[in-house]
């Protein structure tokens, strides 16, 4: 069940795709209804496109695997996240918009609070502002040197959150996270877990103990910690792989950082939902393929919210007319993975998956929703890294394989 | 939808998981009814947990491909059949227990009758008693002389079984049998698939001809015919794989010996099914996993009986309130391969698989059947071999993969 698109295949055409993702879609019934958040939210649209749409279920890395929202996003985009796996420390530099080149080593940094004796007291360091984040990185800027023949750079992220990047010859990303992920034991040192990373470890702690000490006098965020060390390296575009012009229209950061990673141009950030769908509008003729993010659905799942994950759900579908009237080609509704309110986190669950397009073989479905999906679904289950090859076949944009 | 469980993902938990195999589970509907074996069954326990289980349906091997018993519970342990498969002999020296090591070569003999000119009349020499068997093994320990380097041991299976296991410096497993599969002919000659196979052919034919020398004066079980010639390796274990301490109960050799092959423990053989159940109870606080073999479906299946296959399902359904009442946190009920009375063997049909855990997404099905499966199966089809990973996410035993 894992094809990879003959190269030769993909075809340039006219025709559109939009890839509407709403993070953490799929969820558990409520034990009293027997509904899940999708089946309980009011979707008159989306159920109205079910009809007439295939349906099916994806599976994000593979049967029971609970996938992060790096390896959800990049199935999603037709590269196997068992191959094209991201670190965090890669996702938080494209997040940021950081030019990374191949060979860079990114981490993810938090500030922390330590105490006299260095025992972490506080892992976020309070959670600062945006604005007390961006003082403290100007700080780090100012007062770390670099290690010879090593570039560094320090980006600010959001609350205690911030990037590290370092640039150099040879430098390995094989390296474990300072962050103990616990208070009242110091930061652990860096350590490599092959030969090139215990070459670069000392290179790395050089850098870290010198953010320490600039930060050294700060009353509150007086420490890092490093999380998900990795390395980034060019991946193939949505261009080279399927001559597709892609725009990527995402709120959170993150997800433009996975759109950036597959060469897609990145939107500026729209202030709303409405306003995603608007600037997909604005920007319909310049582009083959729209990747439009919606966040809040996963959001109040891990909060274990039930309610307030179906209201948000509910509050994309009146976006959908907008979009359909636009009269695109494909449109495809799904998740980057499940988000069950009961589970409160990730998990394992198939993603319902709606695919629309007047090629489309529907199989008697009356809504959107996981048991629709799984009953009355032509698609099945399948891995999501196969979906992008349906979405172009559903364009008219692959040719026929063999004579 | 074939993935490897990332081997850093597994976590130790305190959840325990019951798979429950009624060997040779799937069936063919009888004509008259439309109704599989498993649907004819009064099943109302199992009915009761498919209505709360998320349902779906496995294949041992692929698609169209038949499985034997090896193979069918090599896949439902999480190891790739193709890759993991698994010999005849090493399968029966594992059944009675024997100590294998890495690199013995082990075969299973039939005892055998053959005519003065030495063709065969009998290949299971009238199937003698285990008690006969046991002397029959006894004379071949004492006749035969081991050749030079290696060392040479028989064992009683059942009847007319037997295993031999050689152990030695480069022995081979890559031997053709010499059972002829018909009367009338003499045994064949052992003969070697490879180059090394040819070197240890003569080997194991000097032990071969002393048994049948040994033999020459019995009046019925004259002779020897090997089946199965394969070469132990050890297997991952439960323990490194998935982190569970796992016991096994099962009243038949061979499920034992495949249990004990993948390093789970062995309860004693129990005298009835209920006894299988009364073992699961006093062993509960002991393991993390526990593997329970039904033999009779499979049985009544190769039978060619429909109405006791039907029987020897719905024998087992009420054992399942013994098994719910200690609260296991996921209940799997399947087969290890299907075997419909109509076509009285093994077949290739999918396993209809029943997934019972409080995280579990039920699509609708009213009862525990092939169609309910196929038709209301939130799991959809998918191979034996990933019904482990399923197995680990719903008892919280699998982080997530990637960030």
């Amino acid at each position: 069940m894992s094809v990879v698109i003959p190269d030769d295949l993909v075809e340039k055409g006219k025709t559109r795709i939009v890839m509407i993702v709403m993070d953490g879609l799929g969820g558990l019934p409520d034990p009293s209804t027997g509904k899940t958040e999708l089946e309980t939210a009011e979707t008159p649209h989306l159920d109205a496109l079910a009809r007439t749409a295939a349906l099916g279920q994806i599976l994000p890395v593979g049967v029971g695997i609970t996938s992060g929202s790096g390896p959800g996003h990049l199935a999603l985009f037709g590269y196997d996240p068992l191959v094209w796996n991201i670190g965090r420390g890669v996702l938080s530099g494209l997040g940021v918009a950081f030019p990374l080149e191949t060979g860079d080593v990114a981490t993810r940094l938090n500030f922390a609070t330590v105490d006299a004796s260095g025992n972490i007291t506080d892992r976020r360091a309070g959670r600062p502002s945006d604005d007390e984040n961006r003082r403290l990185v100007a700080r780090l800027r100012e007062r770390v040197k670099p290690p010879a023949g090593v570039q560094v750079f320090f980006e600010s992220e959001k609350e205690h959150r911030l990037v590290l990047v370092l640039r150099g010859q040879g430098l390995s990303a094989d390296l474990l996270d300072t962050d103990p992920q616990q208070t009242g034991v110091p930061a652990l040192a860096v350590k490599g877990t092959t030969p090139a990373g215990e070459k670069s470890a000392p290179v790395v702690q050089q850098v870290l103990d010198q953010a320490r000490a600039a930060l050294r006098d700060e009353p509150v965020a007086n420490a890092v910690l490093a999380r998900g060390f990795a390395e980034y390296r060019a991946y193939p575009t949505f261009m080279d792989r399927y001559k597709l012009k892609a725009l990527a229209i995402a709120r959170y950061p993150m997800y433009r950082g996975v759109a950036r990673l597959v060469g897609m141009d990145i939107q500026p950030p729209p202030d709303s939902d409405q306003g995603v769908v608007d600037a997909l509008a604005q920007r319909w003729s310049e582009y083959d393929f729209f990747f439009l993010h919606f966040k809040y659905p996963d959001s109040r799942g891990e909060d274990g919210d039930f309610a307030a994950k179906a209201k948000a759900i509910a509050n994309v579908d009146p976006l959908i007319p907008g979009i359909t009237a636009l009269n695109p080609d494909v449109i495809i509704v799904t998740g980057d993975h499940s988000t069950p309110a009961r589970w409160k986190a990730h998990s394992w669950h198939p993603s319902p998956l709606l695919l629309a397009s007047k090629w489309a073989r529907p199989a008697g479905a009356q809504g959107f929703g996981e048991t629709e999906c799984a009953v009355h679904g032509e698609l099945g289950t399948f891995l999501a890294k196969d979906l992008m090859t349906l979405a172009l076949a559903h364009a008219g944009r692959l040719a026929k394989y063999g004579a």
